[in-house]
């Protein structure tokens, strides 16, 4: 992508309305615009890393589940069935339709996915059924604030599985359960697993993952032996393993504050592992077992004939307010510093000089080597001074950027400088290429 | 996928509620469901459908125009702003939130498009500008019906030009023809442009893209010349040549019921070329200058440092109705046809015993060549009868079919069944491999 043709409208001062660093980030670096309290609309900054993140989550999630698509707005109905209608207050937004028929924008979907199943599904041979979608969901905040952190309209994927017993339901939940682990280490994020209260959901099991960040909306009280547990590489289909892999995840002490015990922490934790710090939740696990099946009736014909209320869990990651969890982990006084699994754009190119032929020619032929090579690439082919250029590829934070000028040229030197750590590197072109054919190879 | 684990409910009798071919066959083909009037949940193998259309819509819209996306819900305000709050009648599902602020479910998205513009864009040298995003829109339909084509949540790709001037705002709009011309192509679609009436969008040119269905819901009137025009390979920086090839498009007489006029059609069409057919829309080309610029205050500086309302025009393709629109041009008595650009899995394998242990090495060796080739694939592994798959894997209308059963494997002979024409090829194993590695090369 060019610059001069992008739709990139970045802005030079804090916008007051922003009071934590990510929300601060978003509108200066032009990924967002808020359209109505607590609703947006991404630009086409901030949607790259949106689907970015969108298709790590997919890639992970269709190792153990399949994909579907349940529309925004719901029936009532279904909801007075399972006896949640008023469990949401006013964070649900509801509302009638011209033929005075009560819908709502779904805040989740435990209910539509219980009715699906039960119209569509009668058999044990059908289990496990394990079904995701990612989809915009709406919770009529009393105060939405912190940007995508806090929205009102926000993206989520929840998955939904069903099972024959307890025990084949908290297979499904452990796989899930290793599947975040999984996910959140691919965007870049350590995220710790805390035992969490149901809410609305209910159940008698449930997992929230926290993702360690300075300005997080919650205390986590955590054993920080748990950091150098290493992410496992899973083979779904080794059961015993997998249930002893999160044994052994769950054995270590984690809480948020609404759930922190003093005495279990001190009694659990060795002294030099006491560790306290503010974490953002970006998933959340639920096993709730017959609590919708029943209800809405959601029951198969068992092998032996016999007619059985399958066990669920579901299962939730805040998709786009990962996008602002990201952003409040990796920053600095320059802008975001994004990790190159989900940067918008893996490279970008500066352009010291625009109208230097020279110049323009060598970025012209780097612009174009990146693109053939398939690695996206940001070229601010602007006629700005050098100075806007580097303070908005830093403010943006692309990962990789290229800088060439005339006084490079005359050398025949291009540098290279690292967003993370401000790392330079010094090229010939004839290295330079040489290191973007490899690129992908060495990462 | 493997069909044992796949969630795919298929339906063998008629669904009595289904009136034309397309909802039927979405809903025996198990690709979506009702949960309430005009609104459906996609399961897998229509979610599958829709996102390849999704994307060959999406990198068509790539080369001329953005991707954005903006929120479901609107505030109602803007609309109030441009004068069309009142247009949609009833059809636009409008509510208040918990603190009484009026919101809307999007119909389009005119107004919030501008409202950005207007607020991130001041000068001349950010255009021209063409923005478009994919998202689902609600439209209160009094009678929905048809399924996916008549539904009230759809998913509508829209795009929004900005230039100065009519000059160069009718380059975008013959642009966005052209780029629609291609899209249907490559979807496997006929698509007639017809010249069309403006509705509550309003302006002063427009046209829709129809495709000629036999239970199509308007008459077309057209020259039938214009089905021997090739389809254009587009520089779409070659301004001149854009404008002379939708001059040649639109020299062709073309009309809906509602724009027919019996003068002009036997005038401008010699009697052998006059043809009669029922057409569904797909797409719907819009100009309206500065119909919401003005209102909206979507001005720039221009060059010569005078302020400018910009001229405007948008552009929507109905993606989840095209599910429906291509399942009523491809269908037989059996089922689904699909063109393979859309197909859910180009590859089916069906084999008929399960149990016999040489049909299911060859079977499993198969379905994996075929997915390390990164050709898409349906295995049909079922315990059932030969009758039953067959029938199915028609129903669903996987366009290449490998029929693997103990008597073809006694003899070394492999089936390849095109679901198109139901020609069949023989293959020995080691043929079929070789077909197979070159599959994508020869399509």
């Amino acid at each position: 992508m060019k610059r001069s043709n992008y739709f990139l409208p970045t802005i030079k001062e804090n916008p007051s309305e922003a009071k934590i660093v990510s929300h601060r980030l978003m509108l200066r670096s032009g990924m967002i615009r808020q359209s109505s309290s607590g609703i947006y609309s991404w630009l086409p900054l901030g949607l790259r890393v949106l689907k970015k993140i969108e298709g790590i989550i997919r890639l992970e999630q269709d190792l153990i589940a399949q994909e579907i698509l349940m529309p925004t707005i719901q029936d009532s109905e279904i909801w007075k069935k399972s006896g949640r209608f008023n469990d949401y207050g006013k964070e649900m937004l509801s509302f009638k339709d011209r033929h005075d028929h009560e819908l709502l924008y779904g805040p989740t979907n435990e209910e539509l996915i219980t009715d699906i199943f039960s119209k569509n599904i009668i058999s044990y041979k059908s289990l496990p059924l394990n079904l995701y979608h990612i989809q915009w969901k709406f919770r009529d905040e009393i105060r939405p604030r912190f940007g995508v952190m806090r929205g009102r309209e926000f993206l989520m994927k929840d998955a939904y599985s069903f099972d024959i017993g307890k025990d084949n339901a908290i297979l499904s939940y452990n796989k899930m359960f290793l599947n975040y682990l999984n996910i959140f280490n691919k965007i870049g994020l350590k995220a710790l697993p805390v035992m969490a209260d149901t809410g609305p959901i209910g159940g008698d099991l449930s997992h929230e993952f926290i993702i360690l960040a300075p300005n997080g909306e919650s205390e986590i009280y955590y054993d920080k032996a748990i950091l150098n547990e290493g992410i496992p590489n899973i083979n779904y289909a080794d059961h015993e393993n997998i249930n002893k892999i999160v044994s052994k995840w769950t054995s270590y002490y984690t809480a948020s504050d609404n759930k922190y015990n003093e005495k279990d922490f001190f009694n659990s934790v060795a002294e030099k592992n006491r560790s306290v710090g503010r974490g953002i939740e970006v998933g959340h696990l639920f096993y709730f077992g017959k609590k919708y099946s029943e209800p809405l009736k959601a029951n198969i014909t068992s092998k032996e004939g016999k007619n059985i209320f399958v066990s669920m869990g579901s299962y939730g990651i805040g998709v786009s307010r990962l996008v602002g969890a990201v952003i409040d982990v990796y920053n600095d006084d320059k802008g975001i510093c994004w990790p190159e699994s989900i940067a918008p754009y893996l490279f970008g190119i500066i352009n010291f000089k625009q109208n230097d032929k020279e110049c323009e020619k060598v970025c012209n032929e780097i612009y174009e080597r990146l693109s053939n090579l398939g690695l996206s690439v940001l070229y601010d082919d602007r006629n700005e001074s050098a100075g806007i250029k580097l303070a908005e590829m830093d403010l943006i934070g692309i990962p990789n950027q290229i800088r060439i000028g005339p006084r490079g040229i005359s050398k025949g030197v291009i540098e290279l400088v690292y967003r993370k750590d401000g790392n330079t590197k010094e090229f010939s072109i004839s290295e330079l290429y040489n290191y973007l054919d490899n690129f992908l190879l060495g990462n």
